[in-house]
This record gives structure tokens, sequence and C-alpha cells, in this order.
């Protein structure tokens, strides 16, 4: 059946207090492809330039990651370049859309049985003109930033409306309802469409929300952060990834996938880019899950009834 | 047995996004005594000045709080005035230590055999002073703030290097051991002396270690936040209230009363200074940290095995 991600693919050159890197694979759909290739099989829609280093995107096809759908344009492929700061803070320096302005997603046939589909961090009038295109999956999922709910608020509630998991960071949970209060805002964003709001907290980890209960994971403590960027799409990639590899989606089943995608995400900032997916075994990623999971765990005992 | 506290007793005027209030009863001590006192018998150590409205503390006595260590000082009780913004940053407009800043805790007889000691954050130099005069307690924890570690680093060692809990805010943390990465930091402050270390990070909750395991808590999600003031202390109380509370303490013990601190911290926010705590319920506390529990649980079903 297949998971399906549509989003970007970039040259990302960072600097970061860890060092440097130029014209690094990145962009959301690399990162979520990455991640989710861990769990279950994933189809990838996006658009390159005529300068593609066609050779990066082998790792991921090596890790089974079916790229049918990504077409090249005439042009220069996407160039994304920030700064990171000590306290993590990030500042963009140069953002060169490329062939990705003109971006128009085309699912391919292969594609459209997908059970599953990511609208990572794209404009959403393509969001939407994707959900067109997949009518039949069984769970569409959406990131978004402030950039779109700025100026394209609207449609970014259109897509809203449509999808069964939002993914939001804190600051855009906020903005996005005008609403300083995180459960206040939650509630409203539910209210606006999706079953299941993810709110991304960075280092402080991610509050999931079904309507009725919440659930808190923190961020999986890493000793050496070298680069944060990707880490929210590692992060949608490891908890779709994961729900796509499971046969029945129960409330369990949601809190399990955002263990698993914290985990990913811890992953993903502990080397440049991508490169720390080309050294993870399944060993790592359970060996953190089960670490994460102590970490929230009262541990043996009867349940608390003291007070 | 008891629990005793030693800290500030203020008189605060605070103007925040929901309203102001003047000349509230608040300090360190206050706090922790409201917040402890619905697990454990407390008992209070501070000064306060001639001008003091001692039946603010008519409260606090009826809840069981002893204040036979309460002393008046010639001069006027300690005010405090800040500001709150929509945001959660807090400005501090004055500070006025008054009959504060020749105070020197000295514990009654009839304390002496408290079982637990929680040394709220004042001078280091009195904190020290403090745990010489009950060398028989079963557990000490301190709390401190920037301005001592700046100040005064040495004798904050001290005072760390004799206590079993550390109670530190996450820049705290960070700065007291120049060292950026919070699990990071949190390992140099156990090598400093303290078996647990508890991380303070607001509205992003709490985190705990005691060497070996992390466990992290999430804010109880408050739909109404009032006034922030004395968060800290009315978590430090309710944690330490608690563990009082309990014959034995084991790992678990330590976890659930890390719940206990969150919840009694979520209620201290809703309503002006301690205004919350005189009409809060055990059942009140015990639905929320039922709700807080749950927010941290998998769930029924079996250990997550998959990937």
């Amino acid at each position: 059946m297949g998971l399906l991600v549509v989003g970007s693919l970039a040259l990302d050159t960072v600097q970061c207090p860890a060092g440097e890197r130029a014209e690094m694979l990145g962009g959301s759909a690399v990162y979520f492809s990455a991640a989710a290739s861990y769990f279950a099989p994933v189809r990838l829609v996006g658009v390159v330039g005529e300068d593609f280093p066609w050779g990066d995107v082998e790792f991921l096809k090596a890790r089974g990651v079916d790229v049918e759908g990504l077409e090249t344009a005439a042009g220069k492929t996407f160039r994304w370049s920030g700064r990171y700061e000590e306290s993590g803070d990030r500042e963009t320096l140069l953002t060169e859309l490329n062939v990705f302005e003109t971006f128009r997603p085309k699912i391919p046939p292969s594609y459209r049985d997908s059970q599953m589909v990511f609208l990572a961090n794209i404009d959403p009038a393509l969001q939407l003109d994707v959900l067109r295109q997949v009518e039949g999956t069984r769970l569409a999922a959406c990131d978004t930033m402030n950039f779109w709910i700025d100026s394209k608020r609207g449609q970014v509630f259109d897509v809203l409306a449509r999808v069964q998991i939002g993914f939001l960071n804190d600051g855009e949970a906020r903005s996005i309802v005008g609403e300083g209060n995180l459960p206040s805002a939650i509630e409203k964003i539910h209210a606006a469409g999706p079953e299941v709001v993810v709110v991304k907290k960075g280092e402080h980890g991610a509050l999931m929300s079904d309507g009725g209960n919440l659930f808190a994971v923190p961020a999986f403590p890493v000793r050496t952060v070298v680069d944060c960027t990707g880490a929210g799409d590692s992060f949608a990639g490891g908890m779709l990834g994961y729900l796509s590899s499971r046969a029945e989606w129960t409330g369990r089943t949601f809190r399990e996938a955002l263990i698993y995608g914290t985990v990913m995400a811890s992953f993903a900032v502990e080397d440049f880019g991508i490169e720390r997916f080309t050294a993870l075994t399944r060993e790592e990623i359970q060996s953190r899950v089960t670490a994460l999971v102590g970490m929230i765990s009262l541990g043996p005992g009867s349940p608390t009834t003291a007070a």
C-alpha cells in the first residue's frame, strides 16, 4: 500500500556551532523519507533541477524509497542556507526556490493506492491539489509553516479541514488560531478539521491530542546536537512510518508512533543532513524507543492513589 | 517528624495580563508551605517586619503549618514587585529586601527532628547555616537562582555537596555548570553532590534525574494562567510534601512525587498569589494527578516491540 510524501528536495548549506556543510541533500521529503524508510515502503513526489546530484538519492533508493515521482525540471534545484546559534536558534540566510517555484505535484498512477499521505511544508494550494489526486488514502497528514499561515491562511485551513493529522510547531499552533494558551489552541485546531493534532516543541518534546486525550513525550536526550535541519520532518517520518507499519490503529498505536517519531528526530540532529540515517540500525532505534518509554514510565507498582 | 522549609515571606505586587494585585502574601516559604500542607505537616522558618499583616498567615496555620519559626524583626517586610507579559516573560520591577537583608535563620528546638528540609532560594551562606542546625534530617533539598550562582558560586556548590535533591530551572541548570547541553549539565550537577536533580521547565514541565534514569513530566495543561509567581516553590512543596507522606522512598515514589509537584504548580498559576490554594480540595488534586499520569501513559497493551 505504501506511504506517500510530497515535499521539497533541496541542496542545503548550513553553518552550525559544530561545523559547516555546503549543498548537502536536504528538504522535507528527503528527511521524511529517510526516517520513514525504517518502517514502511515510502513513495516520494518532488522536483529537482538539472544540476541535481542524483547519486545522493541512491541511499534513499537503497532503503526502498520509490522515486518514480521525482521529476527533473529545467533549471536549478531548490537551495536553502541557514545558520544555527549555540542556543539552537536558526537564521535563514538564503532561500532560492528555483524549480520548486513552479512545482506542480503529479502523483504517478502507481502511487494512487497509497494508504497514507504526508503533505510536507509546501504551498497549501499544492497540498490541496495532491489531496484531490489521492482520494482513496486512509489517512492524510499535513505540515505547514508561519509563511503560509500568514500569506495563505484560508488555504491552510482548507487543508486542515481535509486531513486526519495536523503537524505544527509550538509557535505555529498558537498563531494559526490566534490563541496563546496551547491547550486552547489545540482545541481550536481540532475544530478546523484534524482528529489528531501533533505539536512539535523541539528540545521540549511533543504533545499529541486526539481531541479527548493529550499525550506528551519529552525529546530524547541527545548529548551532541550537530544540525537540527529536518528534525521536524524526520519526526513526522518516524511517526507516520510506524503507523503505516501497523495493521491496527488504536490510541496506543498513535502514542507509540509519537515515541518513534521522537526517536527518529533525535537521530536526525546528531549529524549533518541525513548522514546519521546512513549508519543507523534498527537495534539503535529500538534501544532509544525503550529508553524513551522508560523516561515516561512510573515504574513497577500499583497505580498512584495517594493524596 | 515533619517537613521544614526555610525561605522568604514577602508582600508581592504583580501586574499580569489578567489583572493586578498589590501587597499580597507571597515568598518562597509561603508557596512551598501552602502546597506541601496538602500532604504533610510543614514547619516554617522565616522573617517578617513589624508591618506584617499576620491575619494573612491564618490560612497556613489552619492548614497545619507550624509558624513557631516565623520571627518578627524591626523594620519592614520584604517586598517584591513584577510584571508578566502575555508570553509569560517576567520583569522584576522592585526588590526591597528590608528585614530579609539581615535574616539569620534560627531553627527552633521543636523543629530539629524534621525528617526533611527544603532550603528555598535564599543566600547560600544561610542555606549552609541551616544545614548545620538540622544535621539529623533524612533528606535535604535546595533551590537557588542565577543571582546566587553568579555572586556566590562557591557557596552554591557547598550547598549542592550537602543536599540529596537539587532543584534548578532550565537556564540555571545550564549556567551553574557552564554546559549548554541539558543532559550533560545534569550529569555535572550530580557530580557536584545531589543524588536527585530536578530541572523545572515551566510550561514545558520538569525533568528528574537520579543519576541513572531520567523521568520527564509535561506541565499540566492549564487553560487560564493568571499569575506564575511561586509556581516553582509550589512545585517543590508538592513534590517534597508527597515524599514526606510516604513511608518508603523508591524510584517510583520519587516519580510520583514529581507528578504531585507538577500538579500543585498547575494550581498555583491559576489565580493570584496563593488564592487558588485557599479553595483547593484533595479531590481536585487527585483528579489532576490521574489526568497527568494518563498524559504519559501509552495505554493498555503489551510493551512496545515494533521496529
